[in-house]
């Protein structure tokens, strides 16, 4: 590589200011700008408008190599293929894994036509976790892999929850209860005049919570119960050849936007080091993902 | 592929026996024979002779695909090239970490001469722990990771206390004392006539104990406390973005050859699936060691 990497961050909420965080101590990577619509900013852009250009579409930006959508999953199917089709790689935390293949069938098209990268459900669930179960696999080809995700706020349960009548604001969050299995703890703040145990029992009847145990609480401010630290716990109780009860392991508890944040930019990285097509996390070596000269990473790492 | 992989086992030792269990298992493979030299099979080879090869070479067997160098690591960059000379593939677990690079090095000129491929340093620490470690790197650039091995046995440090003057036999197992720090245990048989304590200041003044804190005890029998379960903790503290306090950890309880047998077939499968070249672990996507079908694995396991 000549230069540094020019990367483009499309959407700056949450994931999107973790990005430019991780773009800039990145030492092979430079911000080529910062794609919102300018009614969409929440707050000031510190910092960042001054030197960096703020644009409403990522055609206004020069010299773009790869773009990371920090846009929500279900808007990814629409954006990703016209950046592709430009020869700019994308990087997606798409996070819907029953679509997630499908979505990698479609962008792996719109890359190949563009002679782009795109990189798929590039997070940490699927992700890094999804590394981590297909090396529990094949070091234990036999056996159980239990996910435990939690305790942390699930974004997907809190817009579902928010969405219920009578709810004002929402936030949910996933306790693990072992075993794959989770609890949901629903804290709501209510319209008024809406009943508690009305709406409590739509929350639970609501297909995003009707399978999990779900309990629900009535608070005055959901935003004074924000904090975006979660966390995940995988096992794995497994047989090698013959050899039974191979015990492994793997945990974190960590800021979520900002890991997803740091695996997009690594995965900026790794597209760069692609031929054209569309990857998820497992069908990347991980040395790709790693800034600095491959000989020195397999002396120093392996 | 059409068949199923063929595959050699060579060295029929500790792992060599695990390696022929792991291939038995695996849908995708079927075992083209073991090689050993008659003199060095300890006890018998029950269930296989009658119905497997056993050769004293790995020209006698017929159509191998993939070798697995089930030997010492020391063995490993004189045993390799030839057979990749062959055009066959070869996987080992050589464990010297400060080597590996040049290993590889010289296995990737032989296996591209040989147009075959070499599977190096598959075991799991270099190995699935290196992969973890990369992982874990980038998804946390900045910060410490620690590996914390044991408690068990290590090959390495009990050949070397064997090797002692005065001591008849001997076990070292590794204790994990915190922060990548580790105790050595060493169990010596003595030799008659010769003195513990002369024996134990040999035994710390090695290279392989000076370094670490060293404990000797004295017993009458080594083989009666064998067992080769085996562990390892690494944990990483690091930073993503701007973002402090991200939390990553991985740990295992395993039985050690069963474990390294296992990874070394699943490289057998990576292995037939690279290009001509010699690979480390973190060189491969881990959907590569996967048995199964590549779309219903990212459908099933992302």
């Amino acid at each position: 590589m000549g230069g540094k990497m020019r990367v483009a961050v499309l959407g700056y909420g949450n994931i999107g200011k973790h990005a430019v965080d991780a773009v800039e101590f990145s030492p092979d990577m430079e911000l080529a700008g910062i794609v919102e619509l300018p009614e969409r900013l929440q707050g000031p852009v510190p910092e960042v408008t001054g030197r960096k250009a703020l644009a409403a579409s990522i055609g206004e930006l020069q010299r773009v190599d790869v773009a990371l959508l920090c846009i929500p999953s279900r808007s990814v199917p629409g954006v990703a293929p016209p950046i592709l089709a430009r020869g700019i790689h994308t990087v997606d935390s798409y996070d819907i894994h029953g679509q997630l293949a499908d979505l990698r069938r479609s962008l792996d098209q719109a890359a190949r036509g563009g002679d782009a990268v795109a990189v798929t459900g590039a997070g940490w669930d699927p992700g890094t976790d999804s590394i981590v179960r297909c090396m529990f696999e094949f070091m234990a080809p036999r056996g159980i892999t239990y996910t435990d995700f939690g305790p942390g706020m699930s974004m997907g349960h809190s817009v579902a929850a928010r969405a219920v009548a009578g709810v004002a604001d929402a936030l949910a969050i996933t306790i693990p209860a072992g075993a794959g299995i989770h609890r949901r703890m629903v804290y709501v703040r209510l319209r008024p005049g809406s009943d508690f145990e009305d709406v409590a029992g739509r929350i639970k009847q609501d297909p995003y919570f009707a399978h999990d145990e779900t309990i629900v609480r009535q608070v005055e401010d959901v935003t004074a119960l924000l904090d975006v630290g979660h966390g995940v716990s995988m096992e794995r109780k497994g047989v090698s050849g013959v050899t039974h009860n191979q015990r492994l392991h793997f945990s974190m508890k960590i800021n979520n936007p900002a890991l997803t944040a740091q695996i997009m930019v690594a995965s900026a990285r790794a597209a760069s080091r692609q031929k054209p097509g569309a990857y998820t996390l497992i069908e990347i070596p991980v040395i790709d993902f790693m800034f600095g000269e491959r000989e020195a990473i397999i002396r120093e790492r392996v």
